[in-house]
């Protein structure tokens, strides 16, 4: 007999599932349910229709009701929602257009994605304020922004759903401001390297407070700037805790998703510490007729074991695919996520992979990091740009544990080599070693991938000590000497206070002015000549350091 | 006492392990020697100067004699040509304007390169003809350009350096020729693949022949279409093989390299079958005092275990990277070559890494392989492009063994990935798994890499057969029936012969339509309708099979 197999949730992991079994299992009855109008839109595209980069509304729609029932024989039910499971049954129930019925199972697929969360500040139901999930938000803001054409938003939340709404608004001419609760914007950064990131959205008009959160919204008394629909949508006044006030045409809030665990929890199934579905495996939860999938279900973090949250769209599909496969018999299992994500902040590209140094330190995991700034194809052709490569790795034998990279241009081909290297446990060896295709419009012949290897494998041979910035506040300035060996008219630009200027290329003759009673801090702009210096110094008995990554990263 | 290294050839090997030697070594006495008037210029660069995308002739060198000297305190010397090597004394030979003398050494590294292929036809030495290696080529070819002007050129030999001039020659308005004796240009892409660069060329005013070869160079008797300069740097007409005749007020020979094997040989190196210098994992030559590196040595394929001249500058850094740790004492390996390579070709992006068929086929390699074209980005975000991916991988185990990818854009990430995954013995399913950033503007959710690891595997578990045109030809064509499965639009602007079409979404009605006693050869434009086909034939009984790639791919 044909299987019978009911998917909730009709985007990402539910469509991905439902193409997948039917392409394993022509014979299988399959129906999709989806609450919303709209199955397999892009969530990912949302904020690029709102800032006109993605011009057509219907681009959105991948794919449709129709074009998934012709293609695929599925019953696609488009504003069906279902209300709950009863497993001793093997039954759905299912409410549309306020009619309740039943529906029988023999596999049950749960992709019911993640829902925005909305905390309980005062006057948080102002309707100027939205979230960004689905194509019905969209087509709200998009409304609002038609009718009352604000001229001041806000986004509160800088996760990457709060800065790509952000930048998009920005496109629109808005004055846009983005508050973050945390110390810098976009959790999976590190925060001198999120710190680049807030200095170009500032540099393209969109300022960012950090450390603040909002503490009430309330409609502005006197009409902010915006026009139209004043009754109804009219500004906002928010009162931050920092008590500084903003108005508003138009909030985005943007503070997170939580994962849709409702029917799940209510059906009895196993939820984990961190409110996403239990699964094993092979996508399985508490029951073996049920699988779940995507934003709502706990994963294995790669790097750092522990059951997490990764709401990112590359897992959902890969996820709705293996839980078809394993429906059909196949016995695939899904051995976890890093964590690899990128982004778009105004001309800059920030990408990052496995774990970084909170993370890490959160789950007591010994590292070493390196940071390295690299030219995306040959400096002697034109159109290239340097980028900032932080690598995290294990001390000993110098695994890599997490990668984060800023730059304009190169950072998405640098994450995706990085992100294959930490799935397969490869070394900072490994990356030096590594043959990259190489031209003058693509690459050097290192590439900043092996330019961070060999980086990386000198800090772990001793061939180098390095020191952080960060690490000198905690220092007794009179135990050591900043060296600074970049050229006179760098230095002359800009200098930390009573560095020691030598030309690196002066050093060997100079040698005799360094001081021998003290530890030596050499630094240049992003960290060769520093490291040079060491090397120079090294042999003649001195205690010197190189700064890694250099200036620059930190004059930030 | 501090140990005294000679270096021979100061550019991409020899410049390398240079300044590597003096990071390790702050004592060694480090010799230079280079025989041109430039070290350490970009080889790579050369061809983008002739067409102006480097501007400044300055940018291509990229460290100088005084900058070297300064930094890394190595005596250069340039215009100094080694002629001999003496073991026996480990001392070389010296000549150095017109002077000649002797110079001790401990450690000697050889980096002399590869020297461009000049077969002897007749006519060869005529002053329109050029070689490209070396800031002094270049700079003669400039000044023909300069004072000839010419209008007509054409370049023989359709390897990367000649396509690289052939498309800069072109940028700067000439008429341009490429003519290639093999049946494809860029030999490490297959016939199919390259045919998509012959013709973008084509497209872009650069006539590709391809079989055919000259026989004889001649000076024009009428002078051609360039001006000035007419007595010595006159035009030139070439005889083919073919019979065909061409005049040029410019030719460009670029049929291959040798590597410079003059000095090792005289000295009783060992030389393998490829005539490179023969080194041990340690890049140390049949003398242990003396190590090689770059075009000049033969290193192992990492894919089918050969001896290989690989003559790129990735490997050749790196090496010289490796021989200086080694001479410092470090036992570091250099564990072999895939041959990773990347070029661009007008508006397109060519990239292979790993074996192709042709090599594949050579070294008795089983081998299946798969085509995909995916989008450089997600479809419904403004700017992406298809690119074609290839791969090749074990029948067994589906461990890849080479993937060539042609695209206009993303396609150096996709290889990168590609060529970290062979490097590291991953299979197709490892690229099903990768867990790749994904954010609209750089990629889908599923990346080009993932969909290239998903057919794969789909081929290995024997979800679909596929057949490939190339296989066609060779059938009874009254054993198969060829099933178009696109639309009918598409169907109508063009299809082979015969084609029998149902569009994939009205398969399930027209099943009846379908012969049972042939086989079926499904396709659509790129594959993926043909795979979904098959799913649904299959089951019904059907010997189906997908054309891999689809019509698209073949239609060139
Ligand atoms: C604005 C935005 C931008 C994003 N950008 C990126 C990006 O650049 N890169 C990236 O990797 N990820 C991105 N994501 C995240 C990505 O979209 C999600 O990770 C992915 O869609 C999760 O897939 P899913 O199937 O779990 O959930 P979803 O795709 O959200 O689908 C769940 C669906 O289930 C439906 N549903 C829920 N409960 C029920 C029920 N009881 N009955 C019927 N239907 C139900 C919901 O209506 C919803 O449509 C973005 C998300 C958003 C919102
Ligand atoms: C036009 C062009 C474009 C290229 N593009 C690319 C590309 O895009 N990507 C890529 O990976 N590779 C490219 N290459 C290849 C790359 O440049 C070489 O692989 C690399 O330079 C090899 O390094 P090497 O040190 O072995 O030889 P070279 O860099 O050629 O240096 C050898 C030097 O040794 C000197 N020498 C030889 N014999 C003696 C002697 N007896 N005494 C003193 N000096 C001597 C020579 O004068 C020469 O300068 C290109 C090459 C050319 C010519
Ligand atoms: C589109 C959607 C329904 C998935 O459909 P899908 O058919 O599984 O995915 P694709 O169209 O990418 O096709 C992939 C299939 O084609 C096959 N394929 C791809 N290229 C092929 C080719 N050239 N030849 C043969 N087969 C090919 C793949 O192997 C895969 O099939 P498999 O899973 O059986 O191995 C689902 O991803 C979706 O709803 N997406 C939009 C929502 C979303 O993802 N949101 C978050 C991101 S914005
Ligand atoms: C330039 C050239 C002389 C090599 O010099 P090099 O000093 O070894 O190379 P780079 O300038 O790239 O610097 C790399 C070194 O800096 C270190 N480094 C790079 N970034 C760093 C950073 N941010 N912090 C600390 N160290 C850093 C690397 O570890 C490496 O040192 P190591 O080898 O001791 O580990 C040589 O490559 C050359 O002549 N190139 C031109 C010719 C050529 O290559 N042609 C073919 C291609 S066109
Ligand atoms: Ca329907
Ligand atoms: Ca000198």
């Amino acid at each position: 007999m044909a299987k019978k197999v009911l998917i909730i949730g009709g985007v990402a992991g539910g469509a991905s599932a439902a193409a997948r079994l039917r392409r394993l299992d022509e014979h299988a009855e399959i129906i999709l349910f989806e609450r919303g109008q709209y199955i397999s839109f892009a969530n990912c595209g949302l904020p690029y229709y709102i800032g006109n980069v993605i011009s057509e509304r219907d681009y959105l729609l991948v794919q449709t009701e129709e074009s998934m029932e012709a293609r695929f024989h599925i019953d696609v039910r488009p504003e069906h929602e279902v209300v709950a499971i009863d497993r001793g049954r093997k039954e759905v129930e299912v409410i549309a257009k306020g009619e309740r019925y039943r529906e029988s199972y023999d596999y049950l697929i749960l992709s019911p994605g993640a829902e925005p969360l909305v905390p309980p500040i005062p006057g948080i139901d102002h309707p100027s304020i939205y979230t960004v999930r689905n194509m019905n938000d969209i087509d709200k803001i998009h409304r609002h922004i038609q009718q009352v054409q604000p001229q001041k938003s806000v986004v509160i939340g800088g996760g990457y759903v709060g800065i790509e709404m952000a930048e998009n608004l920005r496109e629109l001419g808005q004055d846009v401001t983005v508050i973050e609760a945390g110390p810098n914007i976009l959790a999976p950064f590190d925060f001198e390297m999120a710190r680049m990131l807030e200095k170009t959205l500032h540099d393209h008009g969109i300022p960012v407070i950090t450390n603040d959160a909002v503490t009430a919204f309330a409609p502005t008394a006197a009409p902010a700037t915006g026009s139209g629909d004043k009754s109804h949508r009219g500004p906002v006044t928010l009162t931050l805790k920092s008590g500084q006030t903003l108005t508003a045409d138009l909030v985005i809030l943007a503070v997170g998703v939580r994962p849709e665990n409702k029917l799940a929890r209510e059906a009895g199934l196993d939820i984990g510490e961190r409110g996403g579905i239990k699964v094993d495996p092979y996508l399985r939860t508490s029951d073996p007729s049920i699988y779940a999938v995507g934003d709502a279900i706990e994963v294995k973090d790669r790097v750092n074991g522990a059951y997490s949250l990764i709401p990112l769209a590359g897992p959902a599909n890969k996820q709705g695919r293996i839980a078809a496969d394993n429906i059909c018999g196949r016995n695939i299992q899904y051995t976890g996520s890093q964590g690899s994500a990128i982004l778009k902040v105004c001309n800059l590209t920030a990408a990052a992979t496995g774990n970084n140094e909170k993370q890490l330190k959160r789950a007591g995991i010994a590292y070493r990091k390196s940071y390295t700034q690299s030219p995306s194809h040959a400096g002697y052709y034109p159109g290239g740009n340097e980028m900032v490569v932080k690598i995290l790795f294990t001390p000993d034998e110098g695994k890599l544990l997490g990668a984060q990279i800023v730059g304009e241009d190169g950072v998405d081909k640098r994450i995706d080599v990085l992100a294959t290297a930490i799935r397969h446990g490869m070394t900072v060896y490994d990356l030096a070693e590594l043959e990259l295709a190489y031209a003058p419009p693509y690459s050097s012949a290192k590439d900043p991938v092996n330019m961070a290897g060999f980086v990386g494998t000198n800090i772990l041979r001793g061939d180098v000590n390095v020191v952080h910035w960060d690490e000198l506040p905690a220092m007794d300035p009179s135990t050591y000497v900043l060296l600074d060996v970049r050229t006179r008219q760098e230095h002359q630009y800009s200098h930390p206070e009573g560095a020691l200027l030598i030309p690196v290329d002066e050093l060997r003759e100079r040698i005799d002015e360094i001081p021998r009673d003290k530890k030596i801090f050499a630094f240049c702009r992003i960290g060769i000549r520093g490291y040079i210096a060491c090397r120079i110094l090294a042999p003649h008995g001195f205690d010197v350091y190189n700064i890694s990554g250099g200036n620059e990263l930190y004059a930030a």
